[in-house]
Order: structure tokens, then sequence, then C-alpha cells
């Protein structure tokens, strides 16, 4: 029962594995077990997901409650939360004790407030105590994604001792931030780093603190995740200690913690970036009500803004009665404002979240995108004249109805192009700068938003330049 | 000389001791070794890239080449590149022999192909046959961000040996992928795994293929990076061992090199969803003609594409010329059918992305779809007439010229409303479908794309609504 390493569509393999365990639930519960020793609780999660869900607990009371603790931590956290819902406080007590310290406090916070607490109140003095204490930062900070499992030896130690104390820890079943020990001073705070590979390596009879790195980088509990996030990947780090301030470490963000919240704010900023609130959900589990809660407002807010294009058509209307050549190019030229605003802001919230580009770059982005809007204006100016001049010569349309030169409105077309695309680019560029200044998330600067802005200033933009061009022929 | 570790600016502080190099490189250059010993070469890198570039060579050769190899590493792509080029191929290769080697091959496959070749060809014998090798592989696949550097020991070995082994290992200087120990049989396969931890757990005597995982998660060489992180994240990983055919081990992908693909695949991502082909470097380090070039080509294509509104626009004229209150919602109506497939897109591409939806979904997602963009349609139908009755009431504009009874004008915005956000959310939420069916990066059904595709229809959509609900206020 151990599915053939190189198969890594683990789905399929969990649909294959889950009858099998089903069939020994009923014949021989107690073999299940040892039968399943070799899996990665990931897997072991896969194939409880794709079982009837009544037979979960059945299976997870099959295993050791450590073994049933680490598949729980692989689970979907609706599944989990259901599970452990439809257990008696002491049932979960028993199993969430033996989750890793951050995992725990990440599912008491998922399931209902009242459980949660009974559950709590079960738990083992000491594993309450820290469990309380983990519960009280919030999940997206430093503080919410630690774990309080760590290796920490007094900075005295020799090498050989810590090595010992090392693996002391490790025999009595410790499962995280195992790759760095940390050092620290009789009161307690950290004062070097090393990683367990160097203590390795390290000349025996040498102490501590001759061996480990005096420059630690930390956070403090309260940082939020995106800097946790940063120091790793700046420093190629595997663990970040949390330290509170007096330098004592309050525990460790391990990079598998790391890698999840970046995946979960790069989901988040593209859901932004699309122009409605974050999903906390994958696709697929959030309800159909669910999302229309998360798409529903922005797409209104958009939709009523949007309603500026329609007062100024209705300002223009004189206009537009006299040159209703003019409405045929309004989506075109919009578009090609919101194309360019989208661009200019995907751009600068992505540079932004890597810290490529800082608030006080605003002007240095504004010197890009100005050339940079006018140049891409051009070249889309250049193409509307183009389909003007080909389709009039081409007899599939006459844009000189009216008595307006259709040169004119061919020069019409380009002209404004050029200025609603660089006033796209910048306005797109801009926005998230703005946003943050103002102290919303830049990630709020989303596609849709852009090109509402520039629809509403596009659409004012290209009266203007036909008031230029074709004023005479609208006048009076 | 070391930053104070909570001092999290690593630029302001580089900026703060860069000055302080140059003075000892003009003073006592044998000291800078000693007096940045103790800190991180990523900061140094920093230090290095706020010197004027010419003294940037004359604090590299102050330095140990280990040291300053470990320095290159975190550089910048374009200074590393300068600095490299500026030099002699053998003095390069000196510096280069010392890096890790993916960051080797890597750096040579920045540099002048020609001087790349001069480079390898002054490496030590082995070096240069390990680079060799590393070089053939595509960048983005485990072969390209594996390093060779990693800890196998034979799988009879005792727990004892093998630790011995993995000091001597440590000892010598090795400094990646060390967290895990590789058991192979006598054929050089691989046949289990064990962290350094559980290596240090291990009983004393037992022998490793006794207390190994033998369930090894591992990939090909050409196995993409987007696989790589997945099973990391999957399984938690600190390393993905890369197997050949004969299942040896040719090398170990870490788990900084896997969080670096994972912000690079995100940041192609979010360009590609803004309408735009991805960049390879940060947007400051772009070129404005860079810039453009990655740019002009999708905005051209997309507006193209929009020009099929202009010809719709055309070909309804007659109705136009009759109703000209109907361009009043031209842009409102389509912007909204644009914004709720930008939605839907964001949402189905991120989450094709995680694998959270696989291509054979794709009629559950239309059957979210569909009905979530009927009630968002009915949303802003409902807003839209709202707005159409509100205006007319409070006499800020009479939408019931030409003889039409504005009551129809705000049935008409109400429906086409609905049958447009309708099928933007489904368009949006199956484009990206058909481009993987297609062949194509899901990731390139961008915003812009979705708006111009629903803009179009939109228009259809509109005007088939106005004939339904119009019809006889523009007959003949």
């Amino acid at each position: 029962m151990r599915p053939h390493p190189e198969h890594h569509d683990a789905q399929a393999v969990a649909a294959l594995l889950a009858p099998d365990i089903l069939d020994l639930l009923e014949s021989s519960p107690s073999s299940i077990a040892s039968d399943t020793e070799e899996m990665h609780p990931a897997d072991l999660a896969d194939v409880a997901e794709k079982m009837p869900r009544e037979s979960v607990p059945l299976f997870l009371a099959a295993l050791p409650a450590a073994r049933a603790a680490a598949i729980l931590e692989y689970l979907h956290e609706e599944l989990r939360t259901e599970l452990l819902e439809a257990m008696s406080p002491e049932q979960a007590a028993l199993l969430i004790a033996q989750m890793r310290p951050d995992d725990r406090a990440d599912t008491l916070d998922e399931i209902d407030e009242d459980h949660a607490e009974d559950i709590v109140e079960a738990l083992p003095q000491a594993t309450r105590d820290e469990t309380e204490r983990l519960l009280e930062y919030a999940a997206d900070t430093a503080g919410g994604l630690m774990t309080t499992q760590f290796v920490s030896v007094p900075e005295t130690n020799t090498v050989e001792v810590a090595l010992a104390s090392v693996r002391e820890m490790a025999r009595a079943g410790r499962r995280e931030a195992m790759n760095t020990v940390y050092a620290v001073n009789e009161f307690g705070a950290l004062t070097g780093v090393l990683s367990l590979r160097e203590l390795l390596a390290a000349p025996e009879g040498a102490r501590i603190s001759d061996v480990a790195w005096t420059e630690v980088h930390h956070v403090h509990p309260t940082a939020d995740r995106e800097d946790v996030a940063r120091l790793t990947t700046e420093y190629d780090l595997v663990a970040v200690p949390v330290l509170d301030n007096e330098n004592r470490l309050l525990g460790v963000v391990t990079v598998d913690d790391v890698i999840d919240a970046i995946q979960e704010e790069q989901t988040e900023d593209v859901q932004k970036l699309g122009g409605m609130e974050a999903f906390n959900e994958p696709y697929m589990q959030m309800s159909v009500y669910g999302m229309l809660k998360k798409r529903a407002g922005w797409l209104s807010i958009l939709m009523v803004s949007e309603m500026f294009t329609t007062s100024a058509l209705q300002h223009f209307d004189t206009e537009l009665n006299k040159l209703p050549v003019l409405t045929l190019f309004i989506p075109l030229v919009m578009s090609s404002g919101g194309n360019s605003g989208s661009q200019a802001t995907s751009l600068i919230t992505r540079a932004m979240a890597l810290k490529e580009v800082q608030l006080k770059d605003w002007w240095r982005v504004a010197a890009r995108e100005l050339p940079t809007g006018i140049v891409l204006g051009s070249i889309l100016g250049i193409i509307g004249l183009i389909r003007v001049l080909v389709w009039q010569h081409l007899g599939l349309y006459d844009y000189g109805k009216n008595g307006v030169p259709y040169e004119l409105v061919a020069l019409n077309t380009c002209l404004s192009l050029i200025g609603i695309v660089m006033f796209g680019s910048l306005a797109g560029s801009m926005l998230p700068f703005v946003l943050r200044r103002l102290g919303f998330d830049p990630a709020s600067a989303s596609a849709p938003l852009v090109a509402t802005l520039v629809d509403v200033t596009g659409l004012i933009i290209y009266f203007s330049v036909a008031l230029m061009v074709l004023g005479k022929y609208m006048g009076g």
C-alpha cells in the first residue's frame, strides 16, 4: 500500500487507495496503522478526503493519535472543521494536543468558538497554556505562523553537549524547526544561530558562542507575514526566529509556513487585481452565495462609477447628435485606455508587493510611464488612423457623412488614442501609489478599477479632442 | 560593522556602510575580510550595490574567494554580469568555481556566451564537468534549479558511520542541501531519505535502510519548476531530489530556490493577467524600450480585436440614428460585462495555477458561474433600472425623446446588463480552460483579453435586447 514514488497525481492515487482502506476498516482495522506507516500524512489526508465522510473518524481512530493528528494538519479546512466539531471536546483534545503548535492554533481558530474553547479546556495544562498564547496572535502575523517547537541551547554549552541535547530533543519526537539551533544567554535572550549542519561541522570542544552567527535576522510576533516572507527570501532562511521585546525567543516560523503564506498572499493579490474581495477558501469550496458576497460589492461600486460615462455622454449629446460618427469609436478608444491602465497597474502592484518599488519612487515610475504611454498611444493611434482610412478607401463605411471630412475623423481617433493611452498608463501606474499613500492596500488597484477610472476620463479626453479637431462641424 | 539585527531596512543599512568599506579599501584593505566576517553575504551584496561600480572588484578582491563568490550569488543580475564580463576568464573562473553549482550555472547562463565558454574552460576539470552538465538543463526545469551538492550515503551504512560522513562533508565546507540525507543502494539508485534530525534521532547501530523513509517524492530533471514547487508545498519538503531514469540521484532542488521559482512564476502570472508578456527583470531595471516590446504587442492585438466593436456599431448605425438614447448606456453595459469577466478569469486562472481546478472540471465551473452571473447581472440590472428611473423623475435627463417610453429604455438597460454580466462571467471562467485545452498557458487569459471578448459580444447582446424591447421604435 505505497504509491509509486514517480506517480505524482496524488489525487488519482488517493482515489485508488480509499476503497482498500474502507475494506480494511471492515475486515481488520488494527492492520491499517502498519499498512499505511510508510505513507506521507499529506497522501493519507487525500485518501481520507476520498472516503465517505462518516468513515473518516473510524479511519483516524484506527491510527495512533500522533499520526491521526498529522493527517488532520493536511486535511482541507472544511473537512477538518466538520470532523472536530462532530467530536466531543475531550476526543478532539486528544487529537489536537498531538498537532504541531502552530497548526493547532490555526485549527482552533477555524472551528466554532464555543467548541474551540471547550477543546482548549480539555487540553493538558502545558499544551493549553502554549495554545492560548499562540491564539492571541492574528493568523497573518509572525506570531500566528510560528511554532513553539524549536531548539535552543545555552551559548556557554560546548558543541558536544549541544549536539547531545539536540539528539535528545529529536528522539523525543519533536517534528519542527529542527534544522536550526538557537543560542541563548543566561537571561534567555537570543545571542546567536547556527544550522544543524554547522553544529555538526563545528570543532569538538568549541563553545556554542564561538561558533554561532551573532547576526540573527528575526521578527517580532506582530510582524506581518509578508515581512517574514521577505526576510526568508532575502537571506535564504529555512526558519525565522520570533523574539519578544527582551529578545527572548518566542517561537520560529518555518519555511513551509512561509511558502503557504506567500501563496495565500499571491492568491489574494490576484483576486483583488481581478476586481473583487479576496476569497479565503479555494474556488471550488466556496459556496455560490459566498462568491456573490465577494464579487457583487466591487462590481456594483464599479458600475456606479461607470455611470459617469452615461452622464458624460448625456452632457455631449448635442455633439453626438450632430456627429453620430463619433459614437463608433467610443468603445475602441475607451478599452485601449483601460488596457494600457491594466498593464501599468499589474506591473506596479506586483513590483510593490516584491518591494522593488517604494512609495518614494512614484516620480521615477511616472517618468517611465509617461514616455511609455506616449509611444504605446502613438502605436495604437496609428493603427486606428489606418483603420479609418482603409475602411473609407475600400468603401466599407463612409465616415464622411454629415459633411465631415473623413480624414479629420481618422485624425480624431488617432489623437484621442494617444491622449487616452498616455493617461491610462499614467493613471494605472499612479493608482497603487495613491492607494498606499491613503493607507489602503495597493493591490486593491484592480484592473477593472483602473479601467473604470480611465473610461470616465477617457470619454472627456475623447470629446475634448473631438471639439478641437471637429469643433466647427458640431457648432450650434 | 554589523547592522543591528532588528533593523530590517537592509537597503538603508547598506547605504550607511558603503562609505566605511570604501574608506577601508583606501586605508587597510586587508582588514575588510575580518571586519565584515559576521555579515550575511546578502547584506554585503547590498553594500556592493551602493558603491561606485569601479570599486566593487577591489572590494571582492579584498575578500576570500568563497566569500566573494557568495556575495556574487546575491548581487543583482545586471551588476554581476557586468563584473564578470569585465574580468579575465581566469579571474572570473576563480570566483565562479566557488559558487554553489546551481548558481554557477545560472550565472554563466546570464553572461555573454563566448565569455561564458572561456570561463568554463578555465574551471578545474571536475567543476567544469559538473557545470557543463548543469548548463544542459533549461533554467525553468528541475535540472536548471538543482544543486549537485547533496549528502548521500550507502543504505547499508550504520547510523554512526553515516553521521560521521555527514560531519566530514559539512566540515569540507559544503554549503547546500545538507538538511536531508539520501540513502542509495549499490547501483547508486536512491532507496530512501531521512532528515538530518531523523539521522540524529536514530538509534545507534541501526542501518540507514532500517530508518530511512522509502517513499521518496522526487522529480526528473526535465520537470517544470511549477511541479517542483507543488511537490514542495504539498509535502512540506525542504529539498526535492532529482533522479535520472535509473533512479540515480543527479541533484537536489533546495527550498530557497523553490521559493524564488514560486515568486517568479507569480510575477509572470500577474503580468500576463494584466495583458502583457512576462518581464524577466524587475520593473525598475527594465529599459523603457524593453517595456514597450513586452507591452505593445498585446495592446495592439487587443485593439485590433476591439475594432469589431466599431464594426458592430457601424452595423447598427440605423438603429442608433433612430434611437440615439441607446448610445448613452454602451460604455456602462460593456464595462460591467468586462468587469464580471475579469473577476471570473482571475479566479479560475489562479485556481488552475494552484491545481485546485483541473481541465476536466470545466463543466463544474460553468455550473457555478452561470447562476453567479445571473444573480450578479440581476443586481447590476436593477441598479441600472433605478438609475434611469431616478434621473427621469428628477428631470435630470429625458430618456423619452424620439417618442420612446423611458420605462422601456430602463428595461432595456436592465435586461442587457443581466445578459452581458452572465455572458461575461461564463466567458471569463471558460477562457482559461479553452486556452489550456489548445495548449496555451491559461494565465494568458488576461483581464483585458476577456474584457475585449466581452465588449464585442456585449454590443451584440445589447442591440439584440434593444431590438426585442425597443424594436418597434427603430422600425424602418
